[in-house]
C-alpha cells in the first residue's frame, strides 16, 4: 500500500500543483477527515478541491470523524495519544476499502510543516506494509508574503518560524532578525517590545476573505488585534499569520528588555 | 504595468500551481534572464516550462544577459550594485515592448526566499507607476522534505533556514534544534560536532536527478561530501540543500564546544 500526503496550498485549486492534481487522480482512496462546526469549511474545501479536479472515476472519498484531542495528559502527550487515535481512524476506514492501493490525504499547506499527518502515517507504516509519499503544497507562510509582496529573508540572513506559545514564553529569539509566528491563537506579538519592529499580518491568506495589515508594530498590531477579533466573529473562526523583522542588530526585543543592547 | 514573479518551483511543470498557469499566459511580455553556460539549464528550464503550458499567444519571450556581480565592494555592496544592473537590464528590455502592461518573471522556488526579484522590482517600482505581484512556487526546502517524506518542524518546535556562510561563521545558533541550510558550496555541515545531529540531503530536489542522503551526520556526512562533488563533477553544476536536526536539548554543537552542555 502507499499513503500519498497532498499538500493543497490554502484550500484553493489554484494552489493545487500539476503533481498534486495528477496525485489526486491516481488515488484509489481519499480519506477526508471531519473537524467539528468550526472547521466544517476546511472539509468543505477539499470535498470542492476533488469536485473541481478529481476526474478518475474509480477514485473512492471517504469522509471520517477526526478523535478529539485529550490535553489533560500535558500538551506532547495528549498530542501522541490523538496521533494514535487518528492512526485508528485512518486504519478502520482502509479497511473498509481492502482494494485501494494508493490511499491519499489531502493537508492544508505543505504535509512537512506543522501537520501531523507524517507522524500518523509513521504510526500506520510501522504495524504494515506500505510506502509514504509526499507532495509539496504552498504553505500559509507563502501565502502570507505573496499577499504582501515581500522577501521572507533579509540579503544572506536567516529566518525562524515558531509558534505563538513560544514566542509567549521564550520571547524573541536570539541570533535572528525575522520571525514567522503560525499558532498563534492569542495575539502573542502584544508581549514583545514594539520598539524597532514591523509587523506583516494575514488572515485566511491566499483564500477569498484574505485580510492583511502591515506597519511598525507599535500602531498595527492593535489594528490587528481588532481586524483579527472581528474577522473571527463574523466567520466563527480564524486562521492568521504573521512574519515580524526587527532592525538587523537591535537588541533582544524581548518582554522587558527592550532596544537597550542595540549598540 | 505590472511585474509578475510567479514561482516556479524546481523546475518541473507538475510543480507549478494552476494559478502560476495562469499568471504565466496572462503575461504580454516573460523576461528570460541568461546566466552563463553553468545555469545555462535553469534558462532553459524556464524556456521548457513555457514551451508546455503557455498557450496565450500573445505573450511574447524575451531573452537577456544577466550582469556580472562584482565581488569587490563587499559582499552586501556587491549585491546592491548588481540588483540596480539587472534593474537597468529589465528596464531596457521592458522599453523594447511599451505595450506590454503585464511583465512576469519565472522564478526558481518562491519569490519570497533567497531571490532578488522583489527587491530588484522595488527598485524599478520607485522609478515608475507599476505593481507588484507575487506568486507563491514549491521551495526547494519544501521539495528535500517531501524527498524524505520528513516534517519540517518537531512537535510545536521552531524550525530555522539559513545559510552556508552563517553556519560556518557562527556555529549551530541557540534554541533551535532543527535546521534548514541553503546556498552552500561548501559542506558547511563539516565544521559542526557531529554529535547528536542527523542530517537529511538533497541535491537537485524534485529533479529528474535528485540525489538523497540522510543518517547520522558523522557517517552521513562524508557520503555527502563524495556523492555532492561527484554529481558536480557529472552536471557541470549543483543544486543542494540540506536539513540538520540534533537531539531536542543538546547543547550546541557548534564548532568545538561539543555535546558537553547537554544534561
Amino acid at each position: 500500500m502507499e499513503v500519498w500526503l497532498i499538500g493543497i496550498g490554502m484550500g484553493r485549486v489554484e494552489h493545487l500543483t500539476l503533481e498534486a492534481v495528477a496525485a489526486i487522480n491516481r488515488a484509489d482512496l481519499i480519506l477526508i477527515p471531519r473537524k467539528g462546526e468550526e472547521k466544517a469549511e476546511l472539509a468543505q474545501a477539499r470535498r470542492r478541491i476533488c469536485d473541481e479536479v478529481l476526474t478518475n472515476p474509480q477514485t473512492v472519498l471517504a469522509e471520517f470523524d477526526l478523535p478529539v484531542r485529550d490535553a489533560s495528559d500535558g500538551y506532547e502527550g495528549g498530542v501522541l495519544d490523538w496521533h494514535e487515535a487518528i492512526a485508528g481512524c485512518w486504519e478502520r476506514v482502509i479497511a473498509v476499502h481492502p482494494g485501494a492501493l494508493r490511499v491519499a490525504l489531502l493537508i492544508w499547506g505543505d504535509p512537512a510543516l506543522y501537520d501531523s499527518s507524517l507522524r500518523i502515517a509513521a504510526r500506520l507504516a510501522d504495524r504494515r506494509a506500505m510506502t509514504v509519499h509526499v507532495v509539496p503544497g504552498i504553505m500559509s507562510l507563502q501565502g502570507l508574503t505573496a499577499a504582501h509582496a515581500i522577501p521572507l529573508n533579509e540579503i544572506g540572513a536567516p529566518f525562524l518560524v515558531t509558534t505563538g506559545r513560544r514566542l509567549r514564553d521564550e520571547g524573541w529569539p536570539a541570533g535572528v532578525d525575522t520571525l514567522v509566528v503560525m499558532l498563534d491563537g492569542m495575539n502573542s506579538f502584544q508581549t514583545l517590545d514594539p520598539a524597532g519592529v514591523r509587523i506583516w499580518w494575514g488572515a485566511y491568506v491566499g483564500m477569498p476573505d484574505q485580510i492583511v495589515e502591515a506597519g511598525p508594530l507599535s500602531e498595527a498590531g492593535p489594528r490587528i488585534v481588532a481586524a483579527r477579533q472581528a474577522a473571527r466573529d463574523r466567520n466563527g473562526w480564524i486562521m492568521d499569520i504573521y512574519l515580524l523583522r526587527r532592525d538587523p542588530g537591535a537588541g533582544a526585543p524581548g518582554r522587558g528588555s527592550g532596544a537597550a543592547a542595540r549598540p
